[in-house]
């Protein structure tokens, strides 16, 4: 064995769980026998987009509402998001409907509004390796949300848990695509990798099948594959008539399917005790 | 838009079916509302593990027992397979046990000897653009299953295909992972792309968990998302004693699993109606 | 045409320098007909390091003395540079040999005590797309260095320098090497996206062969292979004892033959007229 | 370390030599102390163009007429070479201008026809792990360049050439590109995969710069990046008239300025000893 790839090494990685030992852990529910599903827009475009998409989003049974008030953009000319205002909307909604609140900080200046109305502070896939941002967050005391680098391999992934988590936050994994050759998909998801993680991390991990695809025609095939591979959760971009969304319009889910998505997830995970299928 | 991503133009290619368009077929029974599973040693290694695998292959509910005769390896002087020998004992415990058999032909040489004893003749991914293998493969007019290339696109998997189906037989898509980046897992088991193969190509679509994650330990877990995906088959390489195994230890599932991970496949299966759950 | 690459698209955006037109920039002198070399430690250690490779930096004819005071590292638990003391021994030790200086602003906290002494800021590849930090990089009037992202694109690559030059700095963009699957190497180098950079942007663009090989063993040839391919300078990381350099180690390049690799760059670079060679 | 780049362990294999020791070889001339320059048509399309070509590439100082009777086309439907007459006007035009032949054997039913005309058998890079046809190739006794997988390890490289040695012919490495993410090159030209290589193999090692791009524009640049490497040289593919050529138009490198290139590389070698530069 000369070249990467090295089971046996990596076996003894698993056995030890060297990286994030200790008894598996749940953060607000998320985790243990519960599968968990986040939806809502891309974008937090409008006070009635927020509230269309929250009521649906309760209605398909879901436990927290997605959106985005800054939003962290390739280009300085498009579109960034409502900013501050957008993060009242998503929480008086969420209030509203009975919905936890998980949303963006792109930047440290953010984490002290977006610490007042999230329950769970998601970190973006472009931030994985913004150190400072991952301490400053993990010391609000908020679970955090991290999302998986785009080129990040898993012990990097896992190392930059450990920066939130030395903060004195608990941490969400959240595996959304890797940047591979493939023109058709937006990213590739990792099912593997998802598959990995947890037997690697006591933490629990979720899937983001929308950027994990970017085509909406397969988001649902992908979210149920995700749960099959023993994702604790979802977390879906939704939108009531994707072809307006202002952002990501190409990977919006249906808002009018998105209750046959959970009801068909929650029938996957039933049927699936993935530890039970560790060898 | 300037990227390589263009959603607007996957639609159209989506709606047009442009690549393989006409009705849905099936293949030996695989497709269609079935769920085809297939397992086998690696390689065939002896008489005696042919038979044992075929035993509880047969009994776990496959429909076809897999296995090499002839072994594409990275290095000369690694085990080669037993080669024609290999392909009998094949044939002999298929037939006893109710099971069809798949296996490969590594080179043209092999296909007329292949052809005799397979009911579905594997050309393997290294083999993706080997022309003159698949046009030959094709006029045998037995059926084959068709690896994805290592780094292929997909729409380099449906052009090779193009090959086999002009030589006149018809054909199975597997996808079998891709190379990435990622050290801890062997390849990227690619299950948006067989997602979207799902809906481009009106030919069955099955998943190799085994190759795809190069670990036992979540060939459970990614086998069956990729049917919650829609795959319409799997193939897994197992071994009775997989530490005794002579080639890719590393990945063969044990025997004693396979029929609980055959039972949870069907279940996944039966709760998803994949074609449903496009937009 | 189905897939990715489109030279006929591709041909249309070099005819219209579509992204960042105007006329052809130099930052610091780097640009134009100069061949600008950078050399220092991975990490300023200690004053006498610094001052040590200051010296030979200097002697070897490089302009610009590079060292790390903050350090990104993938764990929270490995040394993270020495910080502020460090800003001051790079710009005591190159204002002392007539050298430039170029570090690392790993956080906008940095960027006021960066920005005091450095006469261009290094923003990281792990920071491409950390916009915040662009954006008030961009603000401090200092030329930014800005590293490609581990799996940027050029057009992100591109898009990330407009956060800079909104701010108002100029720009000087730097090929590091991507993350690909060979595990020889730590990362690719991508002299075609180099070589490709030059004719889009209009800035200068210089390559950093320490982290785009991880290797010392051929730092020298791909630093060659980068000024032949165009590029405006170089980036090496050199220790005097590369062996006990507290980070990267294994890419260091021994301090001793710095000298050698500058003579023979400069003598590269003035047989190539790389602009001619565009058909 | 527990990821995939372990420098002292790839220092412990550059040290050993293990792969493919023994004293450094050259093949038909090529390596050693000198630069070996090969170009022509990507497809030898009409008797005509072949000779025009051939006129040109001698002039331009070339040893090698390269051309291709057999295309391995991605699409049955695409133009897949003349076939065996052009193998006769790549010879006749070789012998006319005092060069040789290098072109491709796509499958092992070619080698007898092309053995017979080459003085180098290419294999391509789809074929770099179809083992027969390297043994077979290996058998003919004339040497063979092989060209590294779209894909492949460098470890996968170098054991494929092991396929051919053991058959007896002698063997030149190609590195063309590997496949990326990025969208603007058709590949990604793995510049320090090249210049390793050079440190692991005693056999010759050259650059396809055509394929490492797939755009004429950036051609001449990478292929300088190549010899300043250490690449012991170049294989072009040229058109007299880039817009008309059948087969991948958008890399053909205008004949007229071959001759400009060949005198280029010729001085970049001169300046560089690059295994000097190994500390």
């Amino acid at each position: 064995m000369i070249g990467a790839f090295d089971g046996k090494k990596l076996r003894r990685l698993l056995a030890s769980a060297v990286l994030t030992g200790g008894p598996r852990q749940t953060v607000l529910g998320i985790g243990g026998d519960s599968l968990t599903l986040m939806a809502g827009p891309c974008s937090a475009e409008s006070e009635e987009l927020v509230e269309e998409c929250a009521r649906e989003v309760s209605r398909a049974g879901c436990r927290f509402l997605r959106g985005g008030a800054y939003k962290p953009r390739t280009s300085p000319r498009e579109f960034q998001g409502v900013g501050e205002p957008a993060l009242r909307w998503l929480r008086d909604s969420a209030d509203r409907h009975g919905l936890k609140v998980v949303t963006e900080a792109r930047d440290v200046s953010h984490l002290p509004a977006v610490a007042e109305v999230a329950h769970l502070i998601q970190i973006g896939s472009r931030n994985m390796q913004n150190f400072e941002l991952l301490r400053l967050a993990g010391k609000t005391g908020v679970p955090v949300l991290l999302k998986r680098g785009l080129a990040a391999t898993l012990e990097e992934f896992l190392l930059s848990a450990e920066y939130v988590l030395e903060g004195g936050s608990s941490v969400v994994l959240c595996e959304r695509g890797i940047r591979g050759f493939e023109p058709w998909t937006r990213n590739t998801f990792d099912v593997g990798g998802m598959a990995l993680l947890k037997h690697l991390s006591r933490w629990p991990v979720v899937a983001d099948p929308s950027h994990g695809t970017g085509l909406r025609e397969i988001v649902g095939q992908v979210a149920l594959a995700a749960v099959a591979a023993g994702a604790d959760g979802l977390i879906v971009e939704t939108h009531p008539r994707p072809e307006e969304s202002l952002t990501d319009r190409e990977q919006a889910f249906p808002l009018s399917d998105l209750q046959e998505l959970c009801v068909r997830a929650a029938y996957v995970r039933s049927t699936v005790r993935w530890s039970y299928l560790l060898p």
